[in-house]
């Protein structure tokens, strides 16, 4: 890969890259200043580069004179191959399960050392949660996490370590986690109570793909947990064993 | 707005957006020589902000060395206040029109002159569609397209012509549409017949904002019409008065 060549006309990519980088889900919506410090440039280089973001709509500007991320932006994202097999897979599963339980269905996947969002389904009734589409958290305070790292590599867990308290009651003694996610592949399922988001508890099973390898974690997030786990561990059972399925079939038809 | 300097450093910016705008919903997967021609690059300008662009996985190298767009765009997109609120306030409607229809569930806006598609729910068994959320499709052949024509200013249409044909039945008669688009403000909801695609008929109603304009249609694709058009309206109806509702209400609230 190019590196960073010192000339001006190759590094304003980076620079431009850099620009549209300060933004992430805590940074929604940015000042000039802010987006030239996050970004480790001059206000001017950054002024620059910005007209010519909120010229093609890549970067839109608010009256109130900060920037959001712009239309074009969306409609190129859009485009991003990101797991779009499982995802599309996956889609009418979690209507159904979301259909079955009105809880909020999340689809998602490891990416590195943290969880990927890669799609949500939530209605008016379901319980609101901090991911989001895109969302990365914490693979130990979640559900969908848990599952995910209960089928990583061993050599996974002590590079968590410490593990993050997110809430008061988010697991973050090693051991006693090390011992969760033995029951998780025991089991088949994982869960979660309040260790994300106060008052809101989860349930999430593995997604099996053609090679027997875990390819994502399908889960639920819900109020209340205690009565109505056996019946979700079912819905979602069923769901993930469909979406694993129709990997295997679609992996078969293409080999 | 800046323009075009002649700044090597300030247009290499632009080129920057020109390579990343030469994919779109027709050309998700590129080769280099594609993007330079589509761009109107130079290869080896094109080759060095393509490395760039692959270094931050803002693009991605397939095996067979062809491009498409990569994770961080997608991320990034994700970020973009697209008609947020109003996605928002729609998704639950959304959802519970598709459990009560099967069908594919669709909002749109008119951007400029083209049916700008927001989100979709679709389901299994759901008839499949052209159209993904940020697809841009023609106003005069889509459910939801005449919808918002016929709620657009009257000097919209005379520039849509002349009506470009997509299917056999895509109606490309200025008088007839026009006829139609009475209709539509007469009856409250719009149809179409394989107008778009062979084998999908739609219909289509406003959704309305707090100062009374149309801001959105609200459409399902179905396999067939006739026997299911009264419960069809009837379902989007309800749904769209839902949505337009808790617009208001935000609204209010809000002022």
């Amino acid at each position: 890969m190019a590196g960073n060549t010192a000339r001006p006309g190759t590094s304003l990519v980076l620079r431009t890259l850099d620009v549209l980088g300060s933004f992430d889900q805590q940074h929604r919506r940015l000042t000039l200043s802010a987006m030239a410090e996050r970004a480790d440039l001059p206000v001017p280089t950054a002024l620059r580069i910005v007209r010519h973001l909120v010229q093609r709509e890549a970067l839109m500007r608010l009256e109130d004179g900060s920037y959001v991320v712009g239309r074009r932006l969306w409609e190129l994202g859009l485009l991003a191959p990101v797991q779009s097999d499982l995802r599309e897979v996956a889609s009418p599963f979690m209507y159904d399960l979301h259909a079955a339980t009105r809880a909020t269905v999340h689809l998602a996947v490891r990416d590195d050392d943290a969880v990927l969002y890669l799609d949500r389904v939530s209605g008016g009734t379901s319980v609101s949660v901090v991911s989001r589409v895109g969302s990365r958290l914490p693979l130990h305070a979640t559900g969908v996490g848990k599952v995910l790292l209960a089928h990583a590599p061993d050599e996974l867990l002590p590079r968590l370590l410490p593990l993050r308290r997110v809430t008061a009651f988010t697991v973050n003694s090693p051991g006693l986690l090390a011992r969760q996610l033995d029951r998780v592949r025991r089991d088949g399922f994982a869960t979660t109570s309040e260790e994300m988001t106060l008052g809101a508890c989860s349930v999430a099973v593995p997604v099996t793909s053609h090679d027997g390898q875990v390819a994502a974690a399908l889960g639920v997030v819900v109020l209340h947990l205690r009565r109505d786990r056996p019946r979700l561990v079912a819905a979602l059972t069923v769901a993930a064993e469909g979406i694993g399925r129709h990997l295997r079939l679609a992996h078969d038809r293409a080999v």
